[in-house]
């Protein structure tokens, strides 16, 4: 399996000049006639923290202004890179948007120019970690929207990948790696989604079904995170489930251990009941291992939201480090080995 | 107005001799042909707590057992009487399932029996705050289900409240206080949820719609907790919405502060339109103010899952303390002079 970096921050300008980009990654990737499509999460914070205030963007008002933050104030916790936490209040330290970057091999992607920004009230701290579904003629885009209304779980659809339409929010607050599937199965739209707070659950992977793709339901366990993998104790969707026809659905998906170290694993779902997981990583598939993976803006992170699949191989499009984008090159053989049958 | 406790847990035997009942309370309330059909919550705990053993109770193969917990593992908080926490896992002190009770005046009801036990693996640390909507010629029933699959509004159908069909998760979790619209506005089903667990946003009361009562979507945020109100920082629906024609929706929701004292409020939503709020309580409606209400198994609550609405009167039954069933009567009149218009 042969894994290369293929676009980094340094390819894009900031889309304010009070901002820097830290992170472009975790794309949704499809292919659209001849070229692959691909949408990236570009993270941007303020370019002028100092030494004592740290300034988090907030989108408001169709530009990025900043709260500021007393770096000496022991109400927050600032330990982790992405979140500034308090007991009543958590704020991003990077706001993120989506840009459209297009290519002919896979490989070499040129950014086109369009862009989505927060738009909604529910998008003040951000729109993270698309997918992008293709259903018929129409191209449906799963996000999670980041505001003090939570993280919410919310739909847009394009034909064209210049003009937008969002569609509000599918599973509310908080969720996550909301995936839904590239075709109806027995008259039902399916996705996979998972719920990301609670008193009482772990974060498990769920799935649903949809007459409408707008309104969701019977929602149900899928999948368990497994503590047998480097301890993981969550889990979540990553790309868009393909299709292998007479074998079944297969997902990649991600599992994160307590210490945030995030790697991909793979399972098998029946081909007409997505219900049924018939097999599943017996270790992991894809770990962060080169140094792009290893050390960014969050260390030890491979997350992905898209995929190809054509000819039996797979390429796996991933963010790496919370930083750059990543490729994997895999066959669906290599996949399959992975794989134990689930009692 | 008046305000009366109508049903303690005395009236009721456990439905296990190695449990005691702790709590009657929270019910659901529907006229049903001549009589008013009240679906109760009843709470029960280990008969058999020791000074030094705490026994949770978990229901599993159709009986209820017990998880020993060492009273004196630090790791253990105790402080809430609902909840002992840690910091992995949370169990709830008491288990609760739905008992049916009938009255024909509304005030002195007789239990027939009829009992809902938890099910699923859901459903493992119980089913709470029932509410029965009535749609055509059924009645469908909302209620958290709660397990380590996470706080999970669920759904139940009834034609006669002797036979019950699950019919799945609606708001997967961590959500409570789902409630469903007695009828279609504008060919669509509404409900009211809480989605109850957030990084983000604050506890406040949203609104989804749905084409069949079983897949929901176009989430918003309908009310936030007002913290003028003593200092409310969480509020979810109560009862039913009713509508008075003309006027609009009435719906009665509580309101909890950060010591969890609860207090009953009131708002209008637009009768075409129930996004649209169109006035609010500028004060609470009902508070605990009796000593029922003020002392039981959680202090200081009224919360209501139902009400009655006939001839301009307004009975709203409420669980008191988390322990019994209180019963207010107000008039319209009195509830509406509650309000205050919407900016």
């Amino acid at each position: 399996m042969k894994k290369q970096q293929i676009i980094t921050k340094e390819m894009l300008q900031p889309s304010q000049d009070d901002l820097k980009i830290v992170g472009v990654f975790n794309p949704a990737v499809i292919q659209k006639d001849d070229e692959i499509i691909m949408l990236v999460r570009v993270s941007e914070a303020a370019k002028n923290n100092t030494h004592n205030v740290f300034l988090v963007p907030v989108y408001k008002n169709e530009t990025v202004s900043f709260v500021k933050i007393n770096k000496n104030d022991s109400n927050y916790d600032f330990s982790d890179s992405r979140v500034i936490r308090n007991h009543s209040q958590n704020y991003l330290t990077s706001i993120s948007h989506f840009r459209v970057a297009r290519s002919k091999d896979g490989v070499h992607f040129q950014f086109d120019g369009t862009k989505i920004f927060p738009e909604t009230e529910y998008e003040t701290y951000g729109i993270e970690d698309p997918r992008i579904t293709k259903i018929d003629d129409k191209y449906y885009i799963t996000y999670s929207a980041i505001s003090d209304y939570g993280i919410n779980v919310s739909l847009i659809e394009t034909n064209d990948f210049k003009t937008f339409t969002r569609k509000g929010i599918i599973f509310p607050f908080d969720n996550k790696d909301g995936v839904i599937f590239p075709k109806q199965i027995n008259g039902k739209y399916y996705a996979l989604h998972r719920p990301s707070k609670s008193d009482f659950a772990k974060l498990d992977i769920w799935l649903a079904s949809s007459p409408d793709l707008l309104h969701w339901g019977d929602h149900q366990v899928l999948t368990k995170a497994r503590p047998t993998y480097q301890n993981s104790t969550r889990i979540g969707a990553g790309a868009v489930p393909f299709l292998i026809k007479g074998l079944g659905w297969i997902v990649i998906y991600h599992a994160a251990n307590e210490t945030h170290e995030y790697h991909l694993l793979a399972m098998l779902l029946d081909e007409f009941d997505p219900s049924r997981v018939l097999k599943i990583s017996s270790k992991p598939l894809l770990i962060a291992s080169e140094p792009f993976e290893l050390r960014g803006f969050f260390n030890h992170v491979i997350f992905t939201c898209g995929l190809t699949y054509l000819h039996d191989e797979v390429n796996i499009y991933y963010g790496a480090a919370d930083e750059s984008i990543g490729l994997a090159k895999l066959t669906i053989e290599q996949i399959l080995a992975n794989l134990e049958s689930v009692k």
